[in-house]
Parts: structure tokens; C-alpha cells; sequence
């Protein structure tokens, strides 16, 4: 039996808040290869968050409760969790003179609501919270052992690492599990799923998987058992082999993104990049600095998203944005020769579409875009017509512009040979 | 009993994929008043998915089961809900057809494994998909509604408006529920709590929920019963009190964004905008535009990511930037001012700060912010200290450089009387 999460919040189900602390406990629980097997939501409703741990503790053997700890009415976990466990709550001294201290840190009297924080299910643990007032508890019901977390994410996050995470490797519950992520644009899932056929059922036990993104598709190989070495090795052999089946479209590893992997190419060239955006108005910039030490090679471009901009910002020829309009080759070309030569950079990108949902035509329609790069030896550029809204036209044209400057600097010379 | 979502995907328990289809489903199945009561998240593992349908029809009167139709070996949504529901699998002759017409209209001849899509369980109701292969199904079990529906996004959002949410309406299971948003910035959770303190207890059956975001807070207000006209009203009240309360702290309602909001006030008055931007790079103009026609007030701006460039592109005084630094209140406004003379827009947003990780000193920290505005009066600047990593603080100086904008358009003149 694997671990679950029990995500505790009505904004969970009601479309308002996204469940960033089950991405995180799921990151930290894989990593040391026990699996989550199932993750129940539920609203701020006791009988309904009973019903929810009862079914976890019966067919899980690690269950992670987080939210519902504050002080305000609606934070029901704690008293359900004494009924359910059948832990009568008790007042802990320490914990309230912990509480009443973070109170008086802020200059602030401690609200008697917030007494209710320091309310311990019999025999439970108590996990301090470092970065709030809400303790965390764990206990063992039968054989499962039960973690609960704030919902705040920094303090769920701080316990999860500094208390359960640990706790779990002592109690034997860390496997040995490998996992690996190919990461490709370009492809669909289809075509990739097809290059790769067979694969599974080599005698190798490894799960393949695809996971399409707005900016491609994840390969994912896992493997599992009692030698490390020998889920390595595996994993390694089957790496190799989805690169080879897919070439040019991998452009990197686990987590790894289009902006780090052409960073990181930029840098081992020592070149330096500006952006030209029309459509994409800022994405394509803040996705390129969206890793940090950027500002190694980004210099800072031209957001262009009027006509006007267009030629007096980036130099582009009213003539030929007269003849050939805004959403062309010429201009998208224009705009990154523009912005490689005001910000004296070594390349430029630019980005010139229509994402909708307005603006369309049937010569150029909704999803249009052209996307430039420009070097020393002049300027280029690809045409697009990407699917979906506003937001994944501008999210896709975006990443693809990052893809045409990863396969550019691949293709170009490589790095001085070290001597 | 309410409503359940099962999600199926074992990328959803390895933090690969966010689950966006439960997201929608949330919203589809609220706007009509039935509340989602649990969702279950579960890998494609067919004992387990056992267990998680068993329990949700259980304790749910409709499940909604999405992911797991494809035609790839991991697909095992068809055959495990046959086991569960006890229905032999038959194939359906016109799904079938429909697989290979779509097949056909591609160009391609359908590859056998996706004949397992033409796999009905006898008795349901094959719920057509317009955007791709995998049909949906629809049956009733004991007194559960079932409908299982495919993982892809957009197939699953045409099947959920086009069908399964009329499918519940007609069923009977759509009530008269009520919701408001009240979205604030710039004040904590605790003090928007404090000051809304006792709302719940009027003898009103409203509940009022807290959800902080990156840019603020939301506060929820939620009633339902028999009388519609009574929950409007009652719900009226309610978000007037809120406003009183809070007061300039809120700046929009429902799914309202600040982008929207200034935006909106941008239009009334016929004013246009432009960015300057530093440490945000691009974000603040991505997020402008994230608002469809916002050409008709945003021009464009400048990602001035390097201090050449801030020199060069928007004019900021050299001797100034070398003697206060960067990051500073002189230069956030001579970049304002820089944006405004370049692009000829009647306001400027700018932005300059230390996202981190690296790059904080004592004196500035990490998260240290200024946000310009600059107007045709002279500028002007805030200063803030951001928590968070990277991409937070420059989330969150996004949002309040969009907050000064909006202030300042309140501040400011209103649109000319109408003759």
C-alpha cells in the first residue's frame, strides 16, 4: 500500500484555488520512491473530510492530511480528526506558549480564537511550525501513519520537509525507484508513441508514458526494484534509446526548461540575446529570465504591440509593414534584425501572431504567428498556426521561439575547443 | 449527496501534469448548483481505480470519471469500469465507424489498437466526441449518474458543456445556489477576517470564505436554498458590507482580474499605456495583454533587463542610476517617464527590483521592489518587499504595479461628462 493526500478546502472544489500542496507532497513522497496512490479533495465539512479518512487509512499505509488548522471557523481538521481517530484533544502548554510567542514576535496580543490551535489529539506528535502559528500532528492509527499539515504552503512545505519526509525514511518507508523524463517539442503524442512502440514490453520492467504539455510532450520511464544500480542502468539504456528514436525534438531532461536549456547554450557560447515581441507583449522575456543568473546573457528587448511601436522602436520599414501587414515573415524579421541591433546583442527573437480571440481572418487567421531570430549573418524566421485560446497560442509561440534559438545555437558552431 | 470527480493519470500522483479537466468540471458542475463533494485523484492502475469508482458511487449521486479512454496499453479506464459495473464490453459498429472516419479525414489509416475505443459497456449511452476518437459514456448504477469522459482537455470540456451538464440539469440535479467574489489587494487574510468579523452569525445562512492569492485576497460568499431572488438579495447585502469594510483594497468581483479592471478604467477615459520594465521582463506587458483587445490602450514598452539598456533604450539618466543604483525610486520613475516620451502613451508603468535568488544585499534585499508610474503631472513610485521566490515576487510586482495604475486612475479624474 502506497501513501495518499487528503487536501482539505471548499476553494479546492469550487474552482478557486489551485492544490499547490499535493504538487509538493507529491514531488517530495516520490522522491523517496513510495508511491502516492490516491489524492481525495474535500471541502471544510466535517462529515464529509470523516468520510474521506476513514476510506484513506483503510487502503493506505502513509496518509497526508493538509489544511483546514487555522484559527477561523471554517477550520474543521483538527476536532475531525480527534472524532475520527477517537483521540480526545487536549490543550498543550507548549504548543500555546509557541503560539502566543509567534503572536508577541509580531507585536500583536494572541486573538482567543487562536487558543484552539493549541488543542493535541491524545498521543499525537506534535510538528512544530517554523513558519506560523498552526502546529502539525502525526500519529499511528493501526498501521498507518497520519501526517497533518497546514494548508498555508510555506508551512506545509517547511513540515514536509524538515519532519515527514525524514520520518519516513526512518520508518522504511523510502524504495528503491528510478525515474526519468524526456522532454520534447515539436512531436505529437501519436508520432512519439508510435517511434517508441515495443518498448515496454522488452523484458525490461519499465512504464513508459507520454504527458502532453502546451509546449510538447513529456516522455516519462520508470522502473522499480530491489538494485539500484540495475534501475539505473536500465533507465540509462532506455533514455538513450527514446533520444535516438526522437532526435532533435528532446530538448531536455526531468524538469528541465526551454529557457534553462537555451540559457545554458547562450552561455557556453558567450552570446548575449534581446527580445522583439509583438503578440507575445512580455512572455517571451520574462519565460527567458525566469531563470535565475539570466541576466548573463539577456539584455532586454522591445515590446511592440502597436504598429507605431513596431516602426519607431525596432527600426521596422513602414513600407514593407504597409505591404506585407504586421502578422508577416518581413516583419517578424525586421523586429529581431530591430531589437539585435538597438540592444547590440548577439541574437534576437521575435514574435509577431494574432491570439485571438479577435483579429482573425481567413488569410490570417486566429493562431497565426511568425517567430524571428536574427544573428550576425542576418535574419529568419518560422510560421506557426497554433490551437487553443489566447493564453496557449501566446504560452505555445513562446516556447517555440525558445525552440527555434535551441536548435539555431545547436546547429551553429560550437563552443571554442578547450585547450 | 453531491457530486464526485475521479480523475485518472498517473502523471497527476508524479507531478508532471496539474489536473486542469477536474478544474473545469468544478466550475461546470457549480455554475448549476451541484456541489463537488470529493475528488479522487488516481494512476492508471486498474485495481486502484476499482477501489476509487467503488467508494464514489458509494457516497456520490453523480461521478464524473475523466482520463484513461485513449488507445494506448496504459488506457484502462473502458475495461475497469465494465469489471465494476458489472457490463460486458460490446462493440459499438457506429463508434466505430466514427473512430475511422475521423482517422480517414486526418489521412491516415486507423491503427488497430484504436479499434478498443469502439468498446461500449452494454447499456451506456456513448456520449459523442467532436474534438477526437475516444467516445464518452453515460449510465446510471443503483442510483448513481456516471459519465466517464477523456483526458484531453478540450474533448473533455466539449463533452462536459455539450452534454453532461444539460444531461444533469434534465436529470433534475441543478439548485438554486449563489456565490459572489469579492477580490481585494494589499491587505493579510487575518485583517480582512477581523474586519469582516460576525458576518456569518447575522442570522443570514451565508458562509464566507478566505482564498489568498499570489496578488491578494479573495473573499467568498456563499448561500443557497429555495428562493433565488432571496439568495440575490441576501448575497447583494452581503458583497455591499464586504466593500464598506474593505474599501479601496477591492478591485474587482468574480473572476474579475486587475489586468481587466485597469484595463477597463484605461478605456473610459481614452488614456493609453506603456511598460518599462526590469526585473519583471516582460511580464507586466504579458499580463496587460492577457486581456483581449487591449490594443486599444496598451502600445508597447521596453524590457530593460540590463542597466545598458535602461541607459540606452529608456533615457534614464546615467549619473542618477550610478549613484542610487538600479534599483531605486529615481530610476523606477526616470524609467516610467522613459516609457511614456518613447512610446507617446498618456501613462507608464515601470518596474525595478531584485527577484533573487542571488543579488540581495542588507541594504536591498531580495524582493525589494519599486514600481513607477508616470503621467503627464511628473512620476511617481512605491517601494515593496516581496516574499516568496523568483517567480512570486515578480508575480507579485506585476500585480501591484497593475494596483498602482488602477489607484491612480481612480484617484484621478473621471471619463468626461457624456453631452
Amino acid at each position: 500500500m502506497g501513501a495518499e493526500i487528503v487536501s482539505i478546502g471548499t476553494e479546492l472544489l469550487t474552482g478557486l484555488g489551485r492544490n499547490t500542496n499535493a504538487d509538493r507532497i507529491v514531488e517530495a513522497v516520490a522522491a523517496i520512491g513510495l508511491p502516492v496512490e490516491f489524492i481525495t479533495t474535500v471541502g471544510d465539512d466535517s462529515a464529509r473530510l470523516s468520510e474521506a479518512l476513514r476510506v484513506a487509512v483503510h487502503r493506505s499505509s502513509v496518509v497526508i492530511v493538509t489544511g483546514g488548522l487555522g484559527a477561523t471557523p471554517d477550520d474543521i481538521t483538527r476536532k475531525t480528526v480527534a472524532t475520527v481517530f477517537r483521540r480526545r484533544l487536549v490543550l498543550d502548554e507548549t504548543v500555546l506558549a509557541a503560539v502566543r510567542a509567534r503572536f508577541r514576535q509580531r507585536g500583536v496580543d494572541m486573538p482567543a480564537s487562536n487558543e484552539s490551535q493549541a488543542l493535541v489529539p491524545r498521543g499525537a506528535h506534535v510538528i512544530e511550525n517554523p513558519r506560523g502559528t498552526a502546529p502539525g500532528l502525526h500519529f499511528t492509527h493501526q498501521e498507518t501513519e497520519v501526517f497533518v499539515l497546514p494548508g498555508v504552503p510555506s508551512e506545509c512545505e517547511a513540515m514536509l520537509s524538515h519532519y515527514v519526509v525524514p520520518r519516513l525514511k526512518a520508518l522504511g518507508f523510502a524504495a528503491v525507484t528510478g525515474r526519468r523524463v524526456v522532454r520534447t517539442i515539436g512531436l505529437s503524442e501519436t508520432l512519439i508513441a508510435e517511434r517508441l512502440a515495443g518498448m515496454e514490453t522488452e523484458g525490461v520492467p519499465l512504464s513508459v508514458g507520454f504527458l502532453p504539455h502546451t509546449h510538447g510532450v513529456d516522455v516519462t520511464l520508470s522502473a522499480s526494484g530491489a538494485d539500484a544500480a540495475w534501475i539505473a542502468e536500465a533507465l540509462d539504456i532506455a533514455e538513450r534509446r527514446v533520444e535516438e528514436a526522437i532526435g532533435a525534438a528532446v530538448y531536455g531532461h526531468g524538469r528541465e526548461t526551454l529557457a534553462e536549456v537555451a540559457g545554458r547554450a547562450l552561455l557556453a557560447r558567450g552570446l548575449t540575446l534581446s527580445v522583439a515581441e509583438s503578440f507575445t507583449a512580455g512572455g517571451l522575456g520574462a519565460t527567458v529570465t525566469s531563470v535565475p543568473g539570466s541576466s548573463r546573457y539577456f539584455l532586454g528587448g522591445v515590446i511592440a504591440y502597436s504598429n507605431r511601436a513596431k516602426l519607431d522602436q525596432l527600426g521596422v520599414d513602414p513600407a514593407v509593414l504597409e505591404r506585407f501587414g504586421a502578422v508577416s515573415a518581413e516583419v517578424a524579421e525586421q523586429m529581431a534584425a530591430g531589437a539585435r541591433a538597438r540592444f547590440g546583442s548577439d541574437l534576437a527573437l521575435s514574435s509577431t501572431g494574432i491570439a485571438g480571440p479577435d483579429g482573425g481572418s481567413a488569410e490570417k487567421p486566429v493562431g497565426l504567428c511568425y517567430l524571428g531570430i536574427a544573428a550576425a549573418d542576418g535574419a529568419q524566421c518560422v510560421r506557426y498556426v497554433f490551437g487553443g485560446g489566447r493564453a496557449e497560442v501566446s504560452a505555445r509561440a513562446t516556447s517555440y521561439a525558445l525552440d527555434l534559438l535551441r536548435r539555431h545555437l545547436n546547429a551553429g558552431p560550437g563552443p571554442s575547443p578547450k585547450r
